[in-house]
């Protein structure tokens, strides 16, 4: 089977109007996203940490007389380096949407440089993911549960849990760096900025802090992701661009959905054939950010460099050939590079249209507008608050609050701000993933710099070593050590100087 | 009448055990300040500023449905100097526990310099106080309401209204400095730390942001009190220091009630020696804080140095008469000084116990724990966070999170934290305020900066200047004003070159 495993913080609340502007369909892959995670919990991976359990308080920023709730936040721990009496550093990764235990999985970067740090592990789960769930099975149930549930409440549990954490170990002396992926990486970055009382530095790998309001070019997320195809090669780029069409074309057909069900060998008949384009959209997308440059199974099992695997696929089928076939074969390399499907289930996931932590968070504060350009190898759309505003309405009961986040955590003008304020804080980005375009890519200042890979994908620099890593990626990870380095250094010789 | 008249933040509930250890009396002078405020707002004080209100959201840190609801925000504008077309600044008074009126009679620090620096000048009500109750009449009904009420939510509030009102005034490139005296200073204090891309700095005076856990002493504010005292006279400070004695000796006379008020010449008979200690204790403490080089009327109208005043009357007094009798004629010219007072009203306060704002945040986040030593001229007194959680929660249904404030702001090692974080602060205060010890008091970095001065008290800075300033508080002032044009200079620069 191969399921829609739409992990990583990929919302993307597209409206294609087709026609009389007609809403034909709002694609949410976060929603997708559990039956992942369940997956990969029971495939109980081994990592190296002893799991805890947090006493957290529900609402740190009221005191009604059930703010003080209690829940029970779940986090990992790893000492088998720590050089405690040394005051060895605490590395905590900032968790992020989803069960803990999959960051720490992917994360291999951190376990792998905590020998050479003497450092303590710590991965803490993010509220209202994973076990970390205020009200238990209620949690997703309406609003007035998932109301907690926000970036701000986050970054204070971690405050919280660290604070304490460090208490019982005894630790005060210990400099604390916060470590985190993707919207973990964008809570890394905010959490050094808002507690820099508690993080001495941050680590923020493909964090697209600039991804919101106006910053950054609405349709550069989709204009990247076909940029990397164009890259790989121009035909490719050209089938793909030309296949919505062909979908199109056959969804207006009697026999449509017939066809499409055929041509995508799906197991059971399709009931739309937007879930096709979904399927497709998906496929294209997630391989672009994981394009890593070795085989890797972050989202799916996928060789090195997907992405032109996928485009080899495109160009070395005959010219005769459906531009929709072909795109069906190279999506099918996302789906299915194990080769072990018989059939696809397109609309498996689709039924668990349920109340799910990202599109929660993305129809309240995280509004990240996107548009599919003329250039962009993906139907052209448009965003509008008004109307993505009525749909959360109408899916939560709430209404977004789409400038928030740039007023809560800035974002305009980032490097005047920052320029003079701040420091230690490293912002890592590889260009073939599509959320680089909403992170910073230029150094602000001596100690907030930009790493950045041309040929780097979605947090690569935070995965697991191996015998195969280019050069490239080995120097940016020895980059991110030796800065790491230098803040423990200065931090240490303060120390002693106070 | 001489009411109450606590405005200032001083919230130090101190138990007093006498005896066997007996809660004595629990003495909140902040539940007094409504009153003052209420007498403030009648006299209409002129001043040159407009009155709108802001349509505010209720709870920024939850997306619960009742989250958004909005209340209206009071804020001042004063644009009468503002160079709007050159991007002249926006000096922002970040409002403390009351009337915003008030704040902006007592702040004309910033209209003096506002024509200097072609700014446009904004005081914003801090929410539950004044004008802006979220829940109208209703606001101080329970912990329901206010629960609403804290620092957190105040900034936000700053935040939104600022980013609000420069997009509607189309003054995006103006610089933002805020200002803010006492816990408004703590407020301006912190919003530079939690959102520097809104204000390129922040003037906070007499900010007691080191106030909270274990940061200061627990005995320094009433060690600089008696310190005030002892630099006036060590006679002065040793009667005080003995009255107390004599007033407990008279609580367990028969006739003690009656004599005590024929002494104090209150207006009606006592019912309750404590009533004639708070009386005494208050007239000290503000004296102390409001020990200005001129005469003022901030709390009371008083003549230039009022501690030195009051020392003069006790040493001036036969040597015969009572320690009680001469601690009595001192207290009288904080409440008296215009001699216009036949009797006094001691318990005239004490019906309103009400729920009042700064009481409600000192029971929960405000937790800024105080004792007397045996060395303060004030009966020694000790703290204990078990007694003080209780107290509050049964008061209003609550428990204090004490050491909130610390994990959300910071405190600790506050030089080693902003040593390499943070710029363009100042924070200024005057060593006769008792609250100075727990400000910053030494630099912190080329642009984090202390200024002090030894003569100074609470946020006399900020004052209007008069024709009687001394040299040292001219000095100050210029010293202020000269940071801020480098801010501003600096700013500027960097707009150009972006």
């Amino acid at each position: 089977m191969a399921s829609f495993s739409s992990y990583i913080f990929l919302i993307i609340l597209f409206i294609i109007s087709v026609g009389a502007s007609e809403i034909k369909s709002i694609y949410l892959p976060g929603t997708y996203q559990s039956s992942l995670l369940v997956k990969k919990h029971d495939e109980k991976t081994k990592i190296p940490f002893k799991t805890h359990y947090f006493p957290q308080i529900l609402d740190h920023f009221t005191f009604l007389p059930k703010s003080s709730k209690v829940f029970y936040q779940k986090y990992l721990i790893n000492d088998q380096y720590w050089h405690k009496e040394g005051g060895g550093p605490i590395f905590v990764y900032t968790g992020n949407e989803g069960n803990i235990d999959w960051f720490a999985v992917n994360t291999g970067f951190m376990v792998d440089i905590a020998p050479k740090f003497n450092a303590l592990l710590v991965f803490i789960e993010h509220r209202f993911y994973g076990d970390s769930m205020p009200f238990g099975n209620n949690s997703y149930k309406s609003a007035k549960t998932l109301g907690y549930l926000n970036s701000q409440q986050a970054l204070a549990d971690y405050a919280v849990l660290i604070r304490s954490l460090k208490q019982n170990l005894s630790s005060d002396s210990s400099p604390v760096v916060v470590f985190g992926g993707s919207y973990g990486g964008m809570l890394a970055a905010w959490f050094r900025l808002k507690y820099p009382h508690i993080a001495i530095g941050a680590v923020a790998s493909s964090a697209p802090i600039l991804q919101f309001d106006k910053i950054t070019p609405w349709s550069s997320f989709y204009d990247a992701v076909s940029q990397d195809f164009k890259d790989a090669s121009l035909n490719c780029y050209k089938v793909i661009k030309g296949s919505w069409a062909e979908l199109d074309a056959l969804s207006t057909h009697d026999d449509g959905l017939i066809e499409v069900s055929k041509l995508f060998r799906t197991c059971k008949a399709l009931h739309s054939v937007y879930s096709a384009r979904d399927w497709l959209w998906e496929a294209f997308v997630y391989t672009a950010m994981v394009n890593y440059p070795t085989e890797a199974n972050f989202m799916m099992p996928l060789p090195a460099y997907p992405v032109e695997e996928m485009c080899k696929i495109i160009d070395g089928l005959p010219k005769g050939a459906s531009k929709l076939s072909k795109a069906f074969a190279a999506a099918s390399l996302y789906y299915n590079y194990t080769q072990t499907e018989k059939c696809f289930n397109l609309e498996g996931g689709t039924d668990s249209h349920g109340l799910h932590g990202w599109d929660w968070q993305a129809c309240t504060e995280m509004v990240m507008p996107m548009t599919c350009s003329n250039e962009s190898m993906f139907p052209p759309s448009s965003f509008s608050y008004k109307e993505f505003s009525q749909d959360c309405k109408k899916q939560y009961g709430v209404k977004p609050r789409p400038h928030w986040i740039t007023t809560e955590f800035g974002g305009y003008r980032i490097e005047q701000v920052l320029k003079r304020f701040g420091s230690n804080m490293i912002f890592s980005n590889g260009m073939q993933d599509p959320w680089s375009r909403g992170g910073v890519l230029k150094n602000i200042s001596s100690s907030i710099v930009a790493l950045v890979t041309q040929k780097g994908a979605h947090h690569v620099d935070f995965r697991s070593e191996t015998k195969n890593d280019p050069d490239w990626l080995i120097m940016q990870r020895k980059q991110e050590v030796a800065i790491i380095e230098k803040w423990l250094e200065e931090y240490y010789k303060d120390l002693k100087q106070n």
